[in-house]
Formats: structure tokens, C-alpha cells, sequence
């Protein structure tokens, strides 16, 4: 586990660099990392008294690795990455790395409600191992995080991270949209690869491929619902809660969009929507873990206040699945 | 003009009609309609006192005619129907009627708040021509129209309707998604022929698609800037304000996504993102108007309240068609 | 009843008016009328087919004569005003003119989604015997409807009206806030009295109440649930659904109020929020009319789509009264 | 400062309370706090290098000082706890608990994102010398954050909080109005005193007053727009950002209606309500700062992402204390 000393050098390190310039340094020589293609964003499994099963943790992920994924998502907010420690988020990513290939993309959520806090996070996700910093919108203050404001953080942060960074956009938790033409500026800077956008607002993902069409900027869709669509406007893959239970339906579904198998893309995406609505917008974390439950995977308990499903909530979510023939 | 003694004999015919039970009475034989294709909704020409310009109206209907359009949508939102009376709706439809060849669909906006006005206004529509009614949902009292107030309304319109029903959702303007459970269970009814859905969450375009897969429901996007996407997800045509200057050009895009030709589709779709959205949300009727102007159709004035661009959005209506190559 | 010759005669009349400049006629001597007090929007009784039942419309007003109402509100939002012709809006504030003593004031709702089509009906409204008219603002385009085109709309209705005009803003219902400038800029309309505002942000009120302290503008709180606090910020009066079933209550609360009696008002005030949220917010015109039958009054169906409480809805509509001590 | 083995022991010492029974341990004999009055949430000064300025704060404090106000509120919403590391954040309250007169009231915002870090900062803030701990709802997951886990997670911090607990429901921020249901539940717990409302409704503080009429329950009113309304209603006191500049006014407002002078009040309120809306909702946190700096106070600049006013916000914010006699 990352130690106070680390943490305190981390800090004495980036002092300076924050209080520099924005856009003075730059990381990198504008070579970006192709990040395009399927990643499940992993839970955290916790055992009955609240603890991270770091053991659960690499099972979960020995059993995902079966699956033509491009990478692994730690720490979106499938991720319950509010409810960890900062210890706790970077020993999570720590194990990950250790537990992942080599050739599998580790993208790690490195959002603070600060700057500095998020800079720093960024910095040392990249110490334990992450590939790209995927960093949330700060959301508590949404009412006063403008164009302006978010273009300074990202800047900031893109500036001062050893690694690429990727916008995420998730305004179902944040209350907040990444404004698009904050993300036309961002996407110019060399050290920004990409944005996850959870929306779910398809004109707006065709309107950020056009418009960053001249940068090497990617788009991931936050979710297996509008996959297919924002396949079909331009997106390169997608982060999907829904790959954690339907791993193989999700990259089958990626393989049929990029071999312009249209038709049989759609009927595979419409057996998707309800299992995806359930384990996202419905139910929730609590859902998704109670589906890997079912699928073979551990689910386990979420930290409070999240709660578990009640009878009812869980046959209705049994139903979504089973409905379209996935139970 | 139809006189008070045509609505007074309509309001008789109906009124046994609208106390008897839902359900009880239905018109067709259950061979639908087919609606697939491209409308676009069309404005309501005035004068600079506020008339109906009849005469305009032909002329726009004249050379939208060369396009290859399934037919036209005669008011929908954009027509302004909020702002005339009952005799102008109808009097409008008849000239567009007249106006239009017989293979080209009329689908008429006829909806009212009440249920029985919707009823009135439907079989009225049905007199003077139309097609197929488009009834938008009422709205007024959002806060109670919930399911099973939106089945009722819908079931008794369409019981009664001489014509095929369209249902209409545009919550932009109704602040209501007409709920998908709710239009599951209406596309079951024989008179109910698909839905015209302008909200732009392509999620729930397929969720309907793939829920009323085993009825004859036909699903239009409310929009062309999700039009590509939705055709993607099953939707089979489009009712877009954006036809009504760049008929061409969603027509192309139609021909694209039908024949399969996705990235030539991505290309023209992304291009036409941002006009729509400026001839729509950002901007509205009277932004829709000034830019028929630009084209070569009559615009004009909306009528009060609707106030026309000022000169700073007029020049920023402009640059979202002439960055885009449209002008 | 309102034949087609008035109708006629009312818009040709109108067409001149409305073409020449705002601000150009004014009907008043800037005398404002006085219309501090208590209204109860009264609810329109129909039959079990749907028609206006005046007769029960009478009844009504005969029971609530009894209380010391400054007048009525006729064709508010509980009123159903969407759902009636216009010749049924006319004839019932007719009816209620006849009913009522003339030293009652009554305030029509004559709101309608243009501006000629609410001069109109508002010219209408005085010819059978308003005495004001209440004015919702328009809303299905409310995406457009900024303090500029609010602010010609009103003073366009207000030059043109023979009687005074009241705002009426009803967030709720319409979507739309009439933002507090345009209150501002329209309160020095010699025209225009005051408001009523439905929206509850007591904040609002009291601003309002201090920005047009210089004019003689009135402020109705629009529902009794807020109306010991809007009393206490400045406001004159209510319009208050929970007085067509409470009259003597809500009565009360208004003469504790005027004669700073806070301690009784206070918890007064406190037994009439949940009943209030009852019959407005929680379960609508539905929930009143129920109530309204309860407590004497001939409340009966509402028009379609508007559908009848549950019995499960009815039962938590009645524990509302009960818990309070009401019924 | 604390140092990682008292964090170490906080933990060691919580994780068998945590995975107890809810309601099985209780820290109070029921005899709950009097938090009746006003209190400032106090703000966060930071350098230019955006390190927390202890000096600054503790000159705030005594400045501050000569009012009347019942207490303080550190790390509300406007003290910026969001951007503050979990050692700052104990840190600025032991500091403002040494400058404190004993009689002051401290109460500390001690809310995180999950239930355990939230008892463990509860915990630590009552060890630097907190009298109460302030609890905002947690919000990242709001869609799942209902009546039942709001509970369940106030319970567990009351149940195991040495000090008394001030629930804290802030929609603006958190996009989430603690439920009254929930809130009339934990109010009959023994260790939570009451709550502090920013939502502005004064509907929902009236009836939150009179469903906890029973318990020992006491409401604050989130901000000094509102504060005349809900003492009518029923609350005993304030918690307001604009007490940070204009304490002596903030001060008469609450002696004026606790003394029964509405009129004065009236006026006074009045006077208050741009200012208050001009560093609350309008211009944020910056435009507090701002006004500090006018107002003798050291306001200085936010942490990022949160930026400085523009000169034309700025001149705004005066006009909104100039326009009112305020500056």
C-alpha cells in the first residue's frame, strides 16, 4: 500500500507545476494511444464487513480475460471509486495491473473535486500502473463548472499526467455535461485521447466526432444501450457496465458494428437495451453486482449507502434478462 | 371554410361514440398503412398580418415536391398549430391537400388537449384529406398524464379515427416522453400505425422497435440530427424540420442508410448535426423560417408570441449552415 | 351562448389593434383595482357525459358565497380551461358573473397559446363580465419564451384588454417561470395589476414584491400551501385550490395574517400543507373534485384525459384531511 | 495536524460499530442541543499558492466575532470541503475551535460519499472540538439515494456520532431533496437535532416543521433569501453565506421576527434577498470571496476548478449590494 511519504513527494512534486502555466508543459509528442474497442468498467467486490476483496477482484478479472476486450475500465463509477479511500483507489489499480496482460489497456478513474487532488490522483494512478487517466467532470459545485472552468481543470490535468488523459462526461451522477465546445478545445491538446461520454445523447456524439475530426480524438459510448448508434456516428468503442455479466454479447456486438453486419448488429442490440437499462439507470450497482452474481462472477454486497435490491427489484431486474433470452 | 354546422354535426356523431367503452369500436381491418419514409413537417406561412398565407403554402409545397419525400407532415410543432383555430388547422390541410399528389402521405397533427377535441379534430382532418392523424400528446397537465391516462386518450382517439393514428412524442415542447410501456401497449391497437419520436434518446427508439417487433408499428425520428442513428436502431424514416430547406440532402442520407452505405451516411449525417439543431432547439420556427428564406422558400413571419432572430442570431443561424457547406 | 357574428366582429375589430406598435393604446387611467384577498379557482362541474353542468356550476358558487372570498378565479388551471371550447369558456364565466354578487371580483383565465388568440378571448372575457383576467403564460413553445417575447405578449394582451390584467405564472403546469425582469418591466403597464404565482420559490415572491415596490403591483400567492409565508414577504392575497373545499379555513389563515395573529396563523398554516399538496401538486384536479364531494360541493368527473383517482389514491387523498383534523 | 496512527485508530475502532445492528448503539440521553440562531458558513481562505490560510480564517473569525450569531458552520458548502484533503479539513476546524468563544456553537460539515467515511470523519471532527457534526446527503449515486438508504445512512452516523447530528439537504449541489418522510423518521432518533434546508421551499420546511412538531426537532433555514418565510413557518434560525459580509443585518433580520416586527422585517428582508442570491446561486463561492475582500474580510481566490469572477460578473455582484443601500 502507498505509504504518507509517497503521497507527501507526490504532492512537493506537483506544487510548483500547478501553480505554472496553463498549457507550459506538456507530456507528451502528440503520438496518441489507440484507445478504441471494448472495456467493461470493473466493480469493486467488498466482503460482508465492507472490506476491498482484492481476491474476488482477480478472479473476476481472470475470468473477463477470456474476452476480446481492448482494456479494463477501474474506477468509473460502476467502480463505487466515491466510496474508496485513496489508498484504496490505487492499491485497486495496483492489483489490477498485476492481474491484467500486458496488451490489455488498464484505464483508471482519476477524478477529484479539485485540481490538485485529481492531479495528483492522475499522477500516481500512473505510478501503480494505469495506461490513460480517465478523469469524471468535478460535479459538486455543477452550477459554476462552465466552459471556461472545465477547459482550465482538464488543461491542468492533461498538462501535469505522465499519461494520457480521457474525458468522462456522466451527467446520470454529475448532474453535468461537458459542454462540446469545451471538448472541441480539449480534444487540441496533445496529451487528451479521448472522451467516455455517458450521456446517452447521440446527436451530440456524431457532433463531437465532426467537429474533433481534424485532432486524433476518440469516442467512447458510456454504455451498451446507444452502442450500435454511436458506432454508426463515429464512436470507436464503449465502456459498458453490461460487459461485466454479457461479456461476449458486448464484443460480438463491436465485431458486427465494424464489419458493417448491420442487421444482425441491430437485433443483437435490441436484446441488449433492457439488460443494460437494468444494470445501469434501474437498478443501479446493486444491480449489476447481483447479475454477476448469477453469471458466474462475484458480485457481492455494496458499500453503504448503497442497499441491496429488495425481492421484488431482483425479479424484476431476472426478468430483463430473461426476457431477452440471456438467463 | 367549414362552418359551425360541419363541427356541430361532427360534435353529435361523437358523442355517443366518446361514452362508449374503449375498445368497443375500431375502424380498420388491421392492414396498416405504410410510413416509412422522409417528411418533412411543414411551417405555416404568414402574412406580415399575421394571415395564413395561403398562397405561399402552395408555393413552398410546389417545390418541396421535387423532392423524393414520402409525404408531409402538416402541423406538427413546427407548423405552429398552437397558434390556429380550429377552422385555420383545417382549411391548411385541405389546401395542402389539394396542393399535394395523391401518392404523397398528409400525416396531419390533430392533437388537442382534451380527448374529445382530439377526437373532433381527428375525424375533421380525416374529412379534409388527411392521410393519417399525428396526434401529439396533451401536455397541460404533464403531471398526470402518466400511462394509463395516455393509453385511455390515445385507445378512444384511435377507436374513433377514420384514419390511421400516429402517436406524437416531442417532449421539448411537452415536457412528457410518452412512456414506452404505454406506446407498447397502444401498437397493438389495429388503427395505431407507429410513433413519431422526437425526444432523440436513440436507447429508447430501439427499446420500442424491439418491443413492438411482432406488431406492424413503424417508428419515425422526430429529427435529423439523430436520423442516421435511428435507422441504425430500426427506425424506418424521419419527419424532419430540416427537410424543409435541405430536402435534398435528407433524402440522401435516406438513401444512404437504406442502402447500406453507412460511412458515406456518417459523413452527410455529421454534416447535418448542426444545422438541424440551429433550425430546431437552438433556434426554433423562427430560425427555421429565416433560413427557408435563405432557400428559396417563404419563411416569413411566426406569429406573436414567437418573436423573429435578432441580427446576432441570425449571423450565428448562418455560420452553422455555411461551416457546414450549405451555404 | 357566443354565436360566430361576435366572434367575427371581436377579430376585426382586434386585426388594426394588433398590428400597430406596443404600447401605442392603453385602456386605463392607471387606476389599479384592489385585488388583495382570497380566490378560490373554481373547478368546472361536468356530467356523467362529459358536458359543463352549469347547474352544479351554481350550486356550487351558492355554497361558497358563504365565505368571505375577495371573488372567484374562473378558467385557472383547475379549472380545466384546456379542455373547454371557447364558446364554453365564455359561457361559463358568464354564468358565474350572473351567480355572483356584484361586489365580488371575478378573474377569468383567458390565456391562450397566441397572442391575437388571448386579446381576443381576454376582450371576450370582459364583454360577459370579468372583471379582470388572469393571463397564464404561453408554453408549448417555452423554449422560446424569453422575458423579451414574454414581455411583448403581455403588454400587447394588456394594451388591448378593456379590464386589467393579472400575470399568472404556473411553472407546474406550463414549464416555463415568467422570469422576475419581465414581472419587473410589465408591472409599469398601467394595465396590468399584479400576478399570481403558483410556482411556491417564496424567495421570488418577496423579490418581486420589493422590485415593484414603486408601482401599485399585486402579488397572489398561487396555492395555500405557501401562503402564510407569502403574506409574511409582501404578498396581498391567494388564489388557493384547498379554498373551494376549506373556504372558511384558508379565510382564516388570511384574517390571522392581516392582523399579524403569526403564532395562530402558523399553525394553521401547518394543517393545510398536506391537503393542499393533495388537491394540487400530489393528486391534481381528480383529487379535488373527490375532495370537493366529500366536503359537500358537486365536484364529479373531469374530462378526458384526466382519468379518476384510484381507490388506493383515494384513500391516501383522505388521510391527508384526516391526519390534519379535516374530515 | 492528525497523523496517520490517530486515523488508523478512528478506523480500528468503527469497524466493529459499523457492521452492527442500525440502532443498536446510541450516543445521547435524548436531550437534544438548542442550534437555534444564525451562523455563517464560515468560507476557506487560501494563499495565492491555494494552501489553506489559517492566519486569514482566524481574522475572519474575529471579525466575526462581534455579532450575535449562535455559532459557525465550517466546511458547509461555502467553505469548500469538496477540495479539501481529509487532514485540512480537521485542521481548519480545530483552528476555528481554538479562536471560537466556548459559547459559539461549532458546527462541522462532516459528509462523504459512503456511510463509513462519514462516521469516521463525524468521529474526528467531534475529537478537533466540533459541538455538532452538519451531514450533507451523499450524492454521486442520487438515483439510488431514496428514502430507505438515506435513512439507513443517518442512522448508522447518529447511532455512532459522539456528538449531535445536523442532517443537511442542498438540491443545488447534490441534485437531491432529503425525502420528508426520511427526514421525519430520523427526526425521532436521540442523537439528530434537526436540519439544515437550502432548497428554498418553504411549503416543505412548514410541513417538515409540523410532522416533527412531536420531537425535539429543529430546522435552519439554508440561506438568508428565505430566512424571514421560514421563521413565519416555523424554523429557529439560519445557516447563511450572506451573514459572512452583512452578519449585524443577517442578525436584526432574526431579532426582528423572533420580537414579532414583521414590517421592519418585511423591509429588511427585502433588502437582503439580491445580495444573497448574488453570492449564493448567482456568482457562487467566488462572488462570496469577492464581497469579503469589500467588505473588510479576506475573501481571496478559490482552489480550481472554481475560478475568479470576470470584471463584468463582478460589476454585477456590486450592483446587486449597491442597488440595495449596501454598498
Amino acid at each position: 500500500m502507498l505509504g504518507p511519504r509517497v503521497w507527501s513527494s507526490v504532492r512537493q512534486g506537483l506544487s510548483r507545476a500547478l501553480s505554472s502555466t496553463v498549457g507550459g508543459w506538456a507530456s507528451g509528442e502528440g503520438r496518441k494511444v489507440d484507445i478504441s474497442g471494448i472495456y467493461p468498467p470493473v466493480t469493486t467486490p467488498f466482503t460482508a464487513t465492507a472490506e476491498v476483496d482484492y481476491g474476488k477482484l482477480e478472479e473476476n478479472l481472470h475470468k473477463l480475460g477470456t474476452f476480446p476486450f481492448r482494456g479494463f475500465v477501474v474506477q468509473g463509477s460502476n467502480g463505487e471509486f466515491p466510496f474508496l479511500t485513496s489508498s484504496e483507489r490505487l492499491e485497486v489499480v495496483s492489483r489490477v495491473r498485476q492481474a491484467l496482460p500486458r496488451d490489455k489497456l488498464l484505464l483508471a478513474g482519476s477524478g477529484c473535486e479539485s485540481t490538485q487532488a485529481t492531479v495528483e490522483m492522475t499522477v500516481s494512478m500512473a505510478q501503480v500502473g494505469a495506461d490513460a487517466a480517465m478523469v469524471v467532470t468535478p460535479c459538486y459545485y455543477h452550477g459554476r463548472m462552465n466552459s471556461a472552468a472545465l477547459i482550465h481543470h482538464y488543461t491542468k490535468v492533461a498538462d501535469l499526467s505522465p499519461i494520457p488523459v480521457v474525458l468522462y462526461s456522466v451527467p446520470a451522477n454529475t448532474g453535468l455535461d461537458l459542454p462540446v465546445d469545451a471538448v472541441v478545445t480539449l480534444s487540441q491538446h496533445p496529451n487528451i485521447v479521448g472522451i467516455k461520454d455517458s450521456g446517452g445523447d447521440v446527436t451530440r456524439i456524431g457532433l463531437i466526432v465532426h467537429k474533433t475530426r481534424r485532432q486524433d480524438f476518440q469516442v467512447l459510448a458510456g454504455s451498451a444501450g446507444f452502442l450500435l448508434a454511436s458506432y454508426a456516428v463515429g464512436a470507436v468503442g464503449g465502456v459498458c457496465a453490461l460487459a461485466n455479466v454479457l461479456g461476449a454479447q458486448v464484443c460480438q456486438l463491436e465485431r458486427l458494428c465494424l464489419t458493417g453486419q448491420w442487421e444482425d448488429a441491430q437485433k443483437l442490440q435490441h436484446r441488449l437495451i433492457e439488460p443494460n437499462t437494468a444494470v445501469t439507470r434501474r437498478f443501479g450497482i446493486p444491480g449489476l453486482k447481483k447479475t454477476m452474481d448469477w453469471f458466474g462472477y462475484y458480485g457481492g454486497p455494496c458499500r453503504a449507502p448503497l442497499r441491496e435490491l429488495s425481492a421484488a427489484q431482483e425479479e424484476a431486474l431476472r426478468l430483463d434478462f430473461t426476457s431477452n433470452g440471456w438467463l
